[in-house]
């Protein structure tokens, strides 16, 4: 019999957190320095900080309140997510900063705190695959690995392929959702039944969990246009905008086609509205027309309902694999879309066949060193992950705020009466 | 005895949306083009993002989660708003463009996407009157027919009074309530009690509405500025932010006045506090003083309150007509106040009488043009949807997520035990 | 026996609202005017309308949702804070104004209301100690003397010791907890018990709550930058948001170490992330590295954590004193340890012993000063809400929406089947 309360987590949590925030400390008094600031900067700061708040938005309350939907869950949904999401952007501000290091002190700004943002988000992602199954302290080993597994993914790129930041970084929505679907696979549990006990929804906790993502649907338009210079910032905001909308139509088109009773399913819904931002992401550069941009958001729903309907549960069942956010067909499938269209693009507006082969091979060579370093530094988490020594919640603690949060039986458990 | 079970969309609701959003794809592809970006644009974008999209939260987040307050149609509430609302967007964003038809291509900026969400807000005030009681697809044809009488109607004052765009785009409140009332109207049930079974909220869902409710009267200044030039913007947001704070005190007074014993109603509040800025969005242009602006704010509210008590059930139990959000006093009787304030604030300005008398004609043809087009489209519209065809939910299924969304029984139902 | 029912305000509210609100119209038409509009202003309104804006969220939004954790007073928690904000910030634009009554008008621009509503922040937080124990009457009333003293205090520190109002308005934070602290000490009753019946959360209140305090945490920026001159915005900016990434890591330590089976509380960590930005508030002039900026927000979350945990429970059992919201830990401490850190950079920074010296007497004169100020207008206002007059509400309708909301008894008690 599994013993009846979860364990404590107070000599693991504790200790590691205020090792790494003494560690980040240390590294921030050496290395740390605010720009001196000159007269240009006023102009940029403008531009820059409506755009910087809606990503924190996004990444803190859209990604935390999306997290809340299982009925059980909320408070670790937001918390983790926030645990998570700060201790992964001090990191990834390091981590950027690498480069400097022997000649100068990292910059602190707007501008690297959003680049840092960017890395936190695809652990974010990732930890949507895990969500409910694993505890704080191997959420924040993945968001400090799988960080650094990305920060070197896009060395690598730059370094190997010249990769402009701007296209290494959006393939974070790959990525994470590859990492991720690497940790649920690996840190299967045999024993369990196909569903957890308590992961279900409930009209309110639903609803919590579509404000999340009606912050992320909203203020998708700023996250793809924030790092874009400003010739283009206009375009990207249009794009995003369409595809979206279309893929919020789309998404409920198919919603309804592919239910026998033809009703709504609202966790579908979620996940396949905010598809079509992701694929204009991962392809903006190449993106110069309106309806390209509507085209984009109609196949990447499509791809997304069907993947939400079919391809979760097939993967359950047939790979053992359990997504809890439904990873794969919310950021994975539409991200690999925007890299295929980002190729039939440029192939298309290019006349030149010599360019047009160079450009093939260096972009699946881009493609293919991105998937391979995110398998890997995945399954490599996911070993250390299964080491007893993180205290694994059980089965039955799943889902359960009760193993983490101080809250009396009665109020986390409303409907047992 | 009515069926157990609300009856299926999925032959209805799918090929009408993929209809659609091909006909849209269509002539965007067709018509829609980006702006040459030029140097000057820069500083248009900068003015406009952080407007542009406090718009967008009052749009989507706002509009949905204030229709989220019945206790079981919290899914239904968002979901159906976000829907109208990207499908009337892209509706008005081609409508809007039809003059440019003929000669060039239609341009997609920040301030035509904004120009068409003001053309869909007008769809979503519509449905805050037959919330509940109508399904998706009637809804769907409620946005398009309404903003296409709406774009009528700006095309007509425009053409037969050159009232200014800014002016006739106000007038979204006026329109946009009576034909809600038409519809609820002409489309009431005779068979139903004076309420609905389900038609009450708990403390959890009025909270969710509220959420949205406090987003629309916090944007509320970037909603009535973000047209105005820039030398009136200040003007406007200080004008919309007095007269809101002011109506959100006599609301709460008037709430309390007029409860036998001294309690608040939530909804009441709700509907209450957002007059003010009804009233400023239809006469800003002529609002000058601090003083008047709280003056409206007062007005607004007072009507506002009354309204909602009063003549919210003498239009149900007189006219049979179930205004389920309070459109008309909440949008409707303030939009007409604004519209008033305007005429007396142009007399008392203006020492030629002939110029008054004229302004007056024109004013008065103007709201009389506007109400003319609403009530009509609104009449046509309702009888379109009495169509058995479009498959009306029954009583028994009205404001019940379970009629339209895949939630297992126990979860809408969390009080039946 | 106590009385069934609470006590009707319908004689004590309404007059009250009717009356404050015509005297505030009164004054705004003699004394308000708007600024005439110059091409500089322009510029000026586009750096500041974006953080305007995020200010106004906080205090509407953020403080709103933060009180709704009570699970059955959640329409009171923000529907008693909007009224609170919007009355005290009409109360500060007039009082701030108060200078240049004799010889112009006052001026109305964002400038001043934002400064208007940073002391009505001061009254939000007094609030949170008295939450669920007032009625609207009283903390009405609170707003109104609260906000009288705040700006009574910032002009004896402009006249007494020149202090420059950035610095004498952030200490808010300090005169705030301390107002609020006397307040609910004085208004203690004799007869309750140590909690009330129906002071709790349950895991839907909680996420409320957790709603609006990240829209404060992430806006916090925003609130510290606004009033900087643009050479320091910045740097202001950045500060903050490591203080605040430093303050919730540590919170989260913390939190887990202090708890018997290590677990997390909510209502705790809602408390002490915030409490980095607090610090920095009241620091921010002196602080200029990054590493300055997280070891303060190390140190706000520690004290905070202890504070919650420890003095919260001996303040009521020790002192009789129930701090509802723990405005103490939250907001009274950090802004001391702010207080603090000023002294201790300033003194560092600082070469000459005579303006060392004379910086220290300076500063600790201002400190004397808020919180001498603070209790005196807190012990008076405290003695004044005892009036039986006020209609303070019974220990059995304390923390219930019941006894103010005409919410049906079924909605309200949704777990008492």
């Amino acid at each position: 019999m599994a013993p009846k309360y979860a364990p404590s987590l107070r000599s693991r949590l504790a200790p590691i957190l205020l090792i790494l925030q003494t560690g980040f400390f240390i590294i921030a008094a050496l290395c740390f320095e605010y720009k001196q600031f000159i007269r240009l900067d006023r102009e940029a700061f403008i531009d820059f900080y409506p755009e910087f708040q809606d990503v924190n938005v996004m990444l803190i309350l859209g990604f935390g309140f999306l997290f809340t939907f299982p009925v059980r869950y909320g408070f670790s949904g937001y918390g983790f997510n926030l645990l998570v999401a700060v201790i992964a952007t001090q990191w990834a501000l390091i981590l950027n900063g690498i480069n400097s290091w022997y000649n100068t002190k990292i910059r602190i700004d707007l501008k690297s705190i959003i680049n840092a943002e960017l890395c936190a988000m695809s652990a974010l992602i990732s930890i949507g695959a895990v969500l409910g199954k694993t505890n704080q302290v191997q959420l924040i080993l993945i968001a400090l690995l799988e960080v650094t597994g990305f920060i070197l993914n896009q060395w690598l790129l730059l370094t190997l392929l010249k990769v402009r930041p701007l296209n290494s970084i959006m393939l974070l929505f790959v990525f994470g959702s590859l990492f991720g679907l690497m940790l649920t696979w690996i840190l299967h549990r045999k024993t369990q039944e196909k569903r957890f006990e308590k992961e279900k929804f409930d009209n309110k906790s639903g609803l919590f969990s579509m404000l999340g993502t009606l912050f992320l649907w909203m203020f998708w338009p700023s996250f793809n246009s924030i790092l874009v210079d400003e010739n283009h910032k206009l375009r990207a905001v249009c794009n995003t905008y369409l595809a979206l909308a279309v893929s919020a139509v789309t998404a409920a088109a198919l919603a309804v086609l592919s239910s026998p009773r033809g009703k709504l399913n609202p966790i579908q819904m979620q996940s396949s509205i905010l598809s079509g931002g992701v694929t204009v992401s991962v392809s903006m550069s190449v993106v110069e027309h309106p309806w390209e941009a509507m085209a984009l958001g109609f196949t990447a729903a499509v791809i997304s309902a069907v993947g939400f309907r079919y391809l979760k549960s097939l993967m359950l069942i047939a790979y053992e694999c359990h997504d809890t956010c439904a990873v794969l067909s919310t950021y994975g499938l539409p991200g690999l879309l925007g890299w295929l269209v980002q190729l039939i693009l440029q192939i298309k507006n290019s006349d030149d066949h010599t360019v047009v082969l160079r450009f093939v091979v260096f972009h699946m060579c881009a493609l293919f060193i991105t998937i391979s370093v995110s398998l890997l530094t995945g399954i490599l988490t996911a070993f250390l992950l299964k080491w007893k020594f993180w205290r694994t919640p059980q089965n039955n603690k799943c889902f359960d705020d009760q193993a983490f949060w101080e809250v009396s039986s009665n109020t986390s458990k409303p409907k047992k009466k």
